[in-house]
């Protein structure tokens, strides 16, 4: 059978991962797909750039575009990232009747409909197991393995770097800062950290895995999205000594026919695998209405194991199964798609933590409000501060009150808000994350 | 595009389940397979026998061959599980033309390679996503998401009996006996729970992946194979106490260019994923050389967890894309096999209980044994026992004596429990199992 002929735009970590196992693997691959596949062009930024890969055989090009529409290319592999100019990239592949494998969440959550329809046309497929959680492979597994199902919830941790730094952060006692920095060492963090830190990147991670799931498109513009970039010590360790771990959660469920979304950092009950599930992992759970749960983790990001996703998809399209797989996504609207739930309806248990004044009766007046908007205390903990020897030192000014709800809506949360705000009493901002999982 | 006609021999739990869904969800089958799916034909063993599910436009028979070859017939799906007659079943659809989906580990263990050749002889495909770990998608994983990969290991808790009894032995302090009729009251377990406590269920399951993931043929006879049935709960106390859970553990993992495979009760670190799957949950833990290591886990066993499998089997089936997957599976021996690592060979730490006598000198009996055998010791453990008040009262005869080795071989192993046996001042049998993790 005739090679597949790869045409490979980025030689990053990804790329360069990819580069070695077509090249250095060159037979496993072809026993695995049929057929040989061949890398003939690679466009990186820089030639001169010295490389410890060698590529015999292949050529190599600063002409990304040259690449993505050559004759001798029959599949590209777009790894280059961002938005542009990846989106003409791939059109022009798709154009000129090269099959796609992309890596690239921000590009399909911002023009997947557009670059899913232009293949669609073209007769061509696009493959993408890589944009989601790196090794885990959950787009084969929505695709094929739950195709019994109507999945009914995705509940997961799919940015690797929040989870690093979330984890350091608890384990070693390190500042939000120091933690990122150390992040950023050992390379789990890029130099500017703010797509991944401030929930962008997991959000849109999450909006692919619902298009997948539910067949609607969601932006994170669309859902609550918040990071870790607020995160403080004491709030992961109240959790802790509450039964909880911080996590940065991302969950589509659906509730009454609607979609519930959101990726916030949330508090998880220590004995769901989510909440032990430590350092740059990803972790996935999948709910359908036959199978039940199943749970999908491993290495959410990093250059061997994303390459490793890269790599089945380029098999899967050598092999001629990935056309099939995308031609029966559930990406071309042919039901009715779920309408997102209203934010203020979303009914959730919440963890908040007050800075208040030390003085009689401020309870009373936090509690009032809370209960005068339904809201349902489930523990209240303010710890024992110094008593002063005498009456002439004065009392610490602030004191923390943690207090933990029984299940409310966003919409009750935030009346109470604005009125906790106007009592004067509280220390501005506070700190409030939502809660996943019963008391104990 | 025509309809995809189905033939299913077996409506048991799993059968049923998946009658139901491909009656009652048939909209949603067919938007998944890009083409109808029609189930016209069901074998059963009584038919006069009351059902609670409809089946309209489905012809119910006794007549099993008769499904298996019938004309209106595309696929069979095999679900009466076991080898008689299940062989001639699968072997006569696939001399009449049909592809096959079964769940039937046991067939596979013992037939695979004779069934997989006549079914490539005739162009014809099986799968067998159900037969793995019920709704997890292990099959689909190795087959397509790791094709990138070089497997190096697979462990895995992969009989949800086992693991079910276990959990009620040590959460709940019931024995045995006990734990394993609640299994039996709660349907986790059947009326004979031998393949599954016995550890035959698990390694045919094992002896399926390895097939998929290394391309040997293994089967249980050929390597070491225990199961639950003489578990002590003292033993899983002590191991807790260590910090250890104990699992009924299936490994195949490459050791210097050969396969170490087991399963047996095996001590694991309280702080790995294994250590805390409890219940009737399945997990798999695979490390490749390009991901690292990805974990699977949901549950193992269960009417529709397994349905949700086989139907996403027939939908490969009916997408198309199951032939292809079937065809470059590792099944056909392209390269040559590991061969198994002898088992005396085998390294590993051991966890080993001795009810000794209480008198002088007897630890340092073990003791000597086992350094003459070149086996260290991590850990001793003997508790206090009670002090008789005065020299009449005899001291009790027998005491507890538990030791954690540190890294050894099987043979060594082997070679001291002969000695030790000679030693007189040990009652037997005793305990020992393998153990995973290093000492925290």
């Amino acid at each position: 059978m005739d090679a597949l002929r790869v045409g490979l735009i980025g030689l990053g970590t990804v790329g360069g991962g990819v580069a070695q196992i077509l090249t250095h693997q060159a037979a496993r691959m072809a026993h695995r797909s049929g057929r040989p596949i061949q890398l003939t062009r690679v466009a990186v930024r820089d030639l001169t750039r010295s490389r410890s890969i060698e590529l015999p055989g292949t050529q190599l090009t600063t002409e990304a575009l040259a690449v993505a529409t050559a004759p001798d290319v029959d599949l590209v592999v777009e790894l280059i990232g961002g938005l542009k100019p990846a989106r003409e990239l791939v059109l022009a592949a798709l154009n000129a009747g090269k099959d796609v494998v992309t890596a690239n969440k921000a590009l399909l959550c911002e023009h997947g409909p557009e670059l899913f329809r232009a293949a669609r046309e073209r007769g061509r497929c696009i493959a993408f197991e890589a944009a989601v959680a790196g090794g885990v492979p959950i787009i084969h597994t929505l695709g094929q393995a739950m195709t019994a199902n109507q999945i009914t919830s995705i509940e997961a941790i799919l940015n690797g770097t929040s989870n690093f730094i979330l984890t350091q952060m608890f384990q070693k006692g390190a500042a939000y800062a120091d933690a990122v920095a150390e992040a950023q060492a050992l390379g789990f963090a890029e130099a500017d950290p703010s797509m991944d830190v401030q929930g962008t990147d997991a959000a849109q991670k999450l909006g692919l895995l619902t298009l997948l799931a539910f067949g609607t498109r969601v932006t994170p513009d669309q859902f609550l999205v918040q990071g870790i970039d607020t995160i403080d010590l004491d709030d992961l360790r109240n959790a802790d000594e509450l039964g909880y771990a911080v996590k940065l959660l991302a969950t589509a469920r659906l509730v009454e026919g609607q979609l519930e979304m959101h990726t916030q950092p949330t508090l998880i009950r220590k004995d769901r695998p989510i909440a032990r599930t430590d350092g740059p992992f990803n972790i996935i759970g999948l709910t359908g209405d036959v199978v039940g749960t199943t749970w999908y983790s491993g290495q959410g990001a990093g250059g061997l194991p994303t390459a490793s996703a890269v790599v089945s998809d380029i098999v899967d399209v050598a092999a001629g199964r990935a056309k099939t797989n995308f031609d029966l996504l559930d990406l071309w609207g042919n039901h009715p798609p779920f309408s997102l739930q209203p934010v203020h309806e979303i009914n959730r248990r919440y963890y908040m933590r007050f800075l208040v004044e030390d003085r009689a009766h401020v309870m009373a007046e936090i509690t009032d409000v809370l209960g005068r908007n339904d809201i349902s205390l489930a523990s209240v903990m303010q710890r024992e501060t110094a008593e002063p020897e005498d009456d002439t030192i004065p009392r610490q000014k602030y004191v923390p009150l943690v207090i933990m709800t029984h299940r409310t809506t966003e919409g009750r949360l935030r009346a109470a808000a604005i009125q906790l705000e106007k009592l004067g009493c509280i220390r501005t901002p506070w700190v409030c994350m939502p809660m996943e999982g019963i008391p104990l």
